[in-house]
């Protein structure tokens, strides 16, 4: 099998799940019980909290809450952070922040969404024009989820703060923790990210906060997390996520190089009944059209190829069209046959070759059928 | 080691652990991907979704929605059923229940409280008396998780719905499910409950929900579980529930009775410098205390023992005494010696013998030390 969802889920990776598995044999305690075994366990928490914070930004600057993952981190930052007046997000957030921010509405907060470029990053003026003295949040996304198109977050920040020192930044960074080499400037606020997309688990996610920053509570309870996201710890998950995000950003500036060689020798081996969508951005992600296929059925034809590819967003998979896509601008036809192939570090130079002849004979086979 | 803080948290059962493990092995696709993995992890999801509903409850009446544990079903069922007029808990309930309530304040509904009975059950009458026609929401936890007292939330949903039939019934299930034999009856319109208690692992729970009733989402976002609450599923996390837990309600009927016997044979082994405040209730939980002791110092003696026992819910240990055993009317001597002993379906009859010799030990110490 050829795996080139990884935007979707990664596979978990094995050794971190093997490290982190201890913390369900022996040292299975509770880290908030105040004898030995949870203080060994509240330990190995809070070192994992320091290692996957440390990874992207000054630990004196900024602190990192556990959550259920990022769409719930997103939430945290979109429900919480915006709390009067208005909230701009860009048109291509992830479903986690776009929702959210539809359900602003219900709580006084108007919600106004920046159009997209082509690639599907933030038209950037744009964003800034619907910025005004009333905007309590904006939030734009790291790395697109569909399209791989990255945002200055840090310059778009910076210009925000200028326009409304008062305005509250979030950026959610799914696609882009583990995968591209960044920090977390003095103007970002909040910053998502998820274990499932670089070889940890489902189900855990983090926050990261300005430390100046307060931010009321999302989950209300034994006031684990700092107070900030009550609940016992998911420190199977957390363990695992620190193992697999240390294996990521250790090899993290030579994968980035050879996936964006990889990306664009599959681009340019594509047979020319593909339109390459995002030839820049991630080297992670590489989305393309079939002018006039239909993306399901191409990907369940290269499913029984054993090739595994996304069409739009698995998360919004109930659509017919993807929401971002059409955002950047193109009409029917190409919104029809979008498939989305996306790499981890794992990924093979073999692998892209094989998947340059699925994808061609796919091609070759839905164009004869109709 | 005798672990004895089984409330707190469990030991995760190494079969289900194993088993679950295969879904981040081989079969680790996005349960929303629309191709052969992503529908073969959906239907492992959906059976396990089948599977921990029908311990406990109709599937043609209830619906169940996995969450990130316990505290989030809490919070869910809280923050979105109680929409307007005022809300009745029991003095109680667990923090998530009990700070969720308090965050209905900031969201213009009143939260009530009951005073509970000397055992830690809630007063009835005085809960009924504070349930009127403006009320949206009542709270009555199934198993109190620091004395083990039993509420008849069948009968009290009854009574509540007799004098409002408007008003919502929830109730924390998390030191119930698993433990106790029950049904969910047509008056209870939500239901929590959690993995970590009964062999799973710390970060999965669930929500069960009466199908009639239309609950808001807690978490926005792509759309799972049924719009209830996004993020992609924590699929080893669940998975492992659901063969922990049916390997709990498979014996759940002479694990009962087994630990009963065990439970009042510990109680009567006790010296008499302890106080037992919980006779009757859950056979899972004996809170006992040396009056005159501190519940911290106790337990660090016992764990040097190698007997681990709680004091309070680990949940609330920031504070010096139990907000809930306060609450049973019980004065500053027993609130500072309080210890939660707390059993699992794998206690065994030696451990009994050998937890009282401690238990008589450190008191010895402790009263001649003083």
């Amino acid at each position: 099998m050829i795996y080139f969802d990884n935007a979707a889920t990664t596979r978990p990776d094995g050794a971190a799940f093997d490290k982190a598995a201890q913390y369900t044999r022996e040292n299975f305690f509770n880290p908030s019980a105040s004898y030995g075994g949870g203080f060994l366990v509240h330990g190995a928490l809070e070192e994992a909290r320091s290692a996957l914070l440390s990874h992207v930004a000054d630990p004196a600057k900024f602190a990192l809450y556990f959550t259920s993952g990022g769409t719930e981190a997103d939430n945290h930052a979109v429900l919480c952070g915006a709390r009067r007046g208005n909230a701009v997000a860009s048109a291509g957030e992830h479903a986690a922040v776009e929702r959210a921010f539809n359900e602003l509405k219900n709580r006084g907060v108007e919600p106004r969404f920046a159009p997209l470029n082509r690639d599907g990053s933030v038209d950037t003026d744009r964003l800034l024009s619907l910025v005004d003295g009333q905007t309590s949040l904006v939030s734009v996304m790291h790395v697109n989820n569909e399209t791989g198109a990255v945002n200055d977050v840090a310059a778009i920040a910076r210009a925000v703060k200028k326009k409304n020192p008062r305005t509250l930044f979030m950026s959610d960074g799914v696609q882009a923790y583990g995968k591209l080499a960044f920090r977390l400037t003095d103007e970002i606020d909040l910053y998502t990210v998820s274990a499932h997309k670089i070889g940890g688990l489902k189900g855990t996610g983090a926050l990261i906060k300005r430390k100046s920053l307060a931010l009321p509570p999302f989950v209300h309870g034994g006031g684990q997390e700092g107070g900030m996201r009550s609940g016992t710890e998911n420190i199977f998950g957390i363990l695992d996520f620190r193992y697999a995000a240390e294996k990521k950003f250790a090899s993290l500036g030579a994968d980035g190089v050879r996936l964006a060689e990889y990306k664009k020798r599959l681009a340019s081996a594509l047979s020319a009944r593909y339109t390459v969508l995002s030839s820049e951005g991630s080297p992670y992600i590489l989305t393309v059209s079939l002018e006039g296929g239909r993306g399901e059925v191409l990907q369940r034809m290269l499913w029984d190829r054993g090739v595994v590819v996304g069409t739009g967003s698995a998360c919004s998979s109930k659509h017919r069209h993807s929401r971002v896509i059409a955002a950047c601008g193109y009409g029917e036809k190409i919104l029809d046959g979008v498939l989305r192939i996306s790499f981890s570090a794992e990924t093979t130079e073999e692998e892209i070759g094989r998947a340059a002849v699925a994808l061609d004979e796919v091609a070759r086979e839905f164009t004869d059928k109709v």
